[in-house]
């Protein structure tokens, strides 16, 4: 994975945000040169997910200082684990620290929600997907925490993927029109369209339709839907998932379960950066 | 509150980052000259955060829209209440929804959990306050959200308050040399400094710090901090807070409760985005 | 079409390289508060694109000017037609004359050669398509003037579409290799794969790609490849196509004729700004 | 020649344009520790122009990539030369593959027009230079390929050059009127005027213009301007130049034969990428 | 003067600047819906420059506030004068207060003290002309507040003129040699070339150049000067002016008279910002 | 110091304001391989400031430069001392000039005026602090050569400081009510408050202001004022201030003196380039 530009430039920002006009404590109290060697210690289990850009943040902050990571990205954590490393001079440690963990922590915590619904459906074919449910401007960094987790990606924004929800088929006229009108202009691209009803996805597959999302069905709708698409589309679940209900829907033969809380709620992981003896 | 042009920056690229080269969905379906009227509707209990941002975002995508909302910030929002309305272009609608439900949902979560964490400690004379754990690039917003549940905020950033740690203590070679220090060269500002034991907030107080945050005291060593102290500083306890401990902690007497979680772990909230009628 | 943010940016950066510290000329010798009216002339014939943008030109520039225009986009103009009208602060007018002019010379000339394009392939089912050979920073815009002309767009960049290469196919082992890899990655998007031969279609066909590149094959070879896929995969022709030999190739039964030289190589229409009277 | 940061800044506009939330094939199908060595292979005749854009583009993606050319800007290149190579890590090669191609085909076609028309005047003293009828955005690339062509650059934009047009003549109340004023002004500019007539540059002349521009003269006018003018001031030719009519034009005697197509209406060289072994 | 788009974007980043993430008092004490009227008043005798670039801050700060001027740009104004009126929202007047005052007292300061320089000259047929001694970033505001002084301006940068200084003629071989390289070259603009001796002016002379700048040369150095260019050049006096010595510069008849002190040293004038009664 | 990211930006801005599309002077006729070793020699006396960012300007420019200082920030400088010395390429070297020399001797006008102040008020307790009063983009800069002259900094912007004017007061209620309001919303902050007579001295005090601001008062009442408040306050003297009063002030009492001039009407020290021979 290459951080996208947008990405670097959105880290900076974070960066100049915590940081302003200076780091008033630090540059007052801890010498120019003074060095030092800082650990990131587990304070709890999770799955590890953002070292690339914690990597960056320090990069950013001052190349001079010397990064590096004891785990691989997607590996479980356990308490007490000493995750990573970072070395050189103290003040840039100290002015990065904040910005480090609160990546860090807050992706790790998406990857630690996803890896545990992807667990609760061991077995089935069905995929947890993430959603467009992310926060604002961190979207790139948390569908890859997604991804981390062992989940998968839908589209990224509105511009790469046809998604007919219920007010584009009120506006074009109905199911057939919206999906006739999406694959003669799109047709280099898959076409989902959103349905409440066993009867509307008969009528989303007639139109042709590749994906069909399930909005809010009970499961045994879903059980319905699934015989009746009889392979002909995919099936995507959507609304109301839980860590209760995951495994009932995947055992309805479902391709995709979407999941907005994996990005909107997911708990950051405890995370503390210790800082060392003098290097 | 006037909102900071960095804000309004940050909501542009919000829109930019769902929108991309377009929103290829609606560009093709929804007619240019559609119009609508969208309900926001509470699908659960929460405390309302954030109308001032969303209001924003459909300024910025379109200032022919039209948004009012129906309730204050701050105010308790109950499940099924309809709490905003956005009119105009259905186009526009359509394309802000996400970012607006995205910011909605994250701040009014945030100043649920503040109101939450205050009623905890209702008639003490502690007050919640946040930290710098904030979503990178919200803190604005989410700093916001956490006065208008009901607390009150710490320092924006590295730039805006002295806060010595013990890492600079360590620099400056004692507590005392530390504020002695940080006194003379900031005299216009407050100097807090972090102790882990009550013989350290002892020799704090004495070298003239203003504020003393309390490490991950127990509520014992809380005590007998608040006795040595007797008014002379400021008190903020710090670490390990939760929702079965505030209250012992604020019957203390700290002046202060910080808790990393308002703003790193609340929950979103539930709303959803009600196309009506044609307007 | 909603313009996005990105072009609006990318026309107040056009403005700023034309203008820089100030039209020199102008602010000398046109008085503040003198106005005009002008014409934009046609001296040639061509499909009309570009007036959404040079609209924005002209708003961003001064929004005290009323700018409208007397054809719709796509249609065809003849030499000596007034295309659009300018009006208000004579300064701004001249000020804003040569970005406008630029860029609906340029767009004007894609829509046109898309044109021509598209009428010498009448009656067949193929379409034109454009590439990823546009003019740097503007592609939002060529892309537009593709439509706007008759043709169909492929994928915006690499981001929005999955277009599998020799060398992708090579670093994955094979055809089936690739497809397959990108099929489970990327299940809510098609998957396109770039072939020289019959037997790699064969091979793609079954490896379950959705489309198929035939990569500069004579009209013979796209003749046996549409008889090979019956209607198993779309076939796109791309390398090497004219205007001399895009009807034999749209007559093989292909879906799909991909043309770099509508954004790379359309000459700039004639089109010059007329001051008329004051108004 | 330094590359100024504005172009810089736009070569990072122009990669984040293709690229976005990232090159979803590359990603996926190729290794990140995969390296290549990729050739710039001519398909056709042309002078080169572009190389240090190229050069910078591969820097600002990857700066690990080891690039260099084994042409010198301004050379003729024959079909099938191998122009250039990259080499380093295949993603950021196949990542930057198109933009490089994009602007490379460009400034190389307009370098190649540029030198078709000098050559077409060889003998003659006049100078063939260009005007601001440039890609928006791509200006400076482009003045620079008219340079690398054997041209010569007019003003960059309405900053650096007085040129006074009719609609200035207008307001100013006549040619003389708007020679004395700019001359007062900008007294450490040249000036120049735009006439329509001998009569005109009569004027021009004893209003101490020092550039006239013959604006759709004949070229029996042209002649007749060039006996009048007598080397009092420098004489420019333009509008409705040709190929065909470039050299009539340049044996009139005027100094300078401006031509908007050099920009404007250029075709694209063909370039291909091919990627060679591992290295 | 449109204001060039550069400036806005510095105006916005200069507010950014002493905003911040909002002005903790006023958002405090100042309710929401006060409103006041306020006067910019003289408190000492000066020439007012800056009106524009204040009235665009209060624009950029809150488009509902409303400003007017009571007073022309470059008038004289006394001390105990009321310049300027703005009213509205008084959050938004105490907010824009301080980069509202620092612009105005600067750029009146210098207007100011070119206001002198030329009154020294008066009768005199040279111009005081401004450098490239700006503070960065404001030069577009500078130079314009030198022209408001009844200044001229010099070249804005290092694009827009040909100034040939020491270090360039030595590379060049010569003045005769750096002369006739940059007439071929930019033979639209005029070639300024910077010369210590009459010696050297001489050489200049003959090489064709346009302007020739006097460095540092003494009142007699200059006299003789003057006499042997005998108008075949124009001539800038450069180094060492002084109010004290400027009036005898100018009696040796050179053009121009260049003082770096008009933007680099001239001292803010005194202007004080009355919140009157509510409106 | 760490040079924060925005004035990094800021410096790059500084130097697109002067060099634009280019140094056309520098460009033509100094070869690209050309290199020297250049001096930054002290034309007047004065306190040094600024090295850092005047080292950064040429890391911006071309990180190839090498640039190192003889004297450290705040040291005494005399007329002729070799300042620093930068070498190397000599295209880069000219074209980084004036904007490493215009920023050098404004910072050090600024420290020089600033050491001045202090010196006069040499055995006396009070400080010498800045205001808000400085050049708009440039504060970081600014403040920083305050210090290194000698002085003390002030609030950085409305962000980092309550100061509490007479405006505030009026809208609050009263001092009294301003200063509980303050209190009470910015507990981790000292409220400052503005007051004009003794009376108002003694209502701050009693209401619990930390610091307040003498504004404009006589130096006899500023000496009752110290008497009044005997150590239960801070004092700031501020306005009117003048080298001339400025001991009498300090010898009042008070704890600081804020001066305006420091950084709004500080003449710039003259330095210049010279360039040595080639390295």
């Amino acid at each position: 994975m290459e951080i996208p530009s947008g990405v670097l430039a959105f880290l900076r920002r974070a960066l100049e945000e915590d940081i302003g006009p200076g780091d008033i404590t630090t540059d007052l109290l801890i010498p120019a040169e003074h060095t030092s060697r800082a650990h990131y210690l587990a304070k709890s289990d999770f799955v590890l997910a953002g070292i690339p850009f914690v990597k960056e943040v320090f990069r950013l902050l001052d190349p001079s200082l010397s990064f590096r990571s004891f785990f691989k990205e997607g590996e479980s954590i356990q308490k007490g684990d000493i995750i990573a490393e970072v070395s050189g001079k103290t003040s840039g440690i100290l002015t990065g620290e904040r910005v480090s963990l609160n990546l860090l922590q807050r992706l790790s915590g998406i990857s630690t929600l996803t890896r545990i619904y992807r667990d609760r459906i061991q077995g089935c074919a069905a995929r947890i997907v993430d959603t467009r449910k992310t926060t604002p401007g961190l979207r790139f960094m948390e569908k890859y925490a997604v991804k981390t987790g062992g989940g998968s990606n839908h589209r990224f924004g509105l511009f790469d993927g046809v998604l007919i929800k219920d007010n584009h088929i009120g506006a074009a006229g109905g199911i057939r029109e919206a999906v006739f009108l999406a694959k003669k202009a799109h047709h280099l691209m898959k076409i989902e369209i959103e349905v409440q009803t066993v009867q509307e996805l008969q009528e989303a597959i007639e139109a042709g339709a590749d994906i069909v999302m399930l909005d809010n069905m009970s499961v045994a709708e879903m059980k319905v839907s699934v015989t009746t698409a009889h392979g002909r589309v995919l099936l995507e679940a959507s609304g109301g998932v839980t860590l209760e209900n995951v495994r009932a829907i995947a055992e309805t033969g479902v391709d995709f379960i979407s999941v907005g809380a994996l990005t909107h709620s997911a708990p950051a992981v405890d995370i503390s950066l210790k800082i060392r003896d003098k290097v």
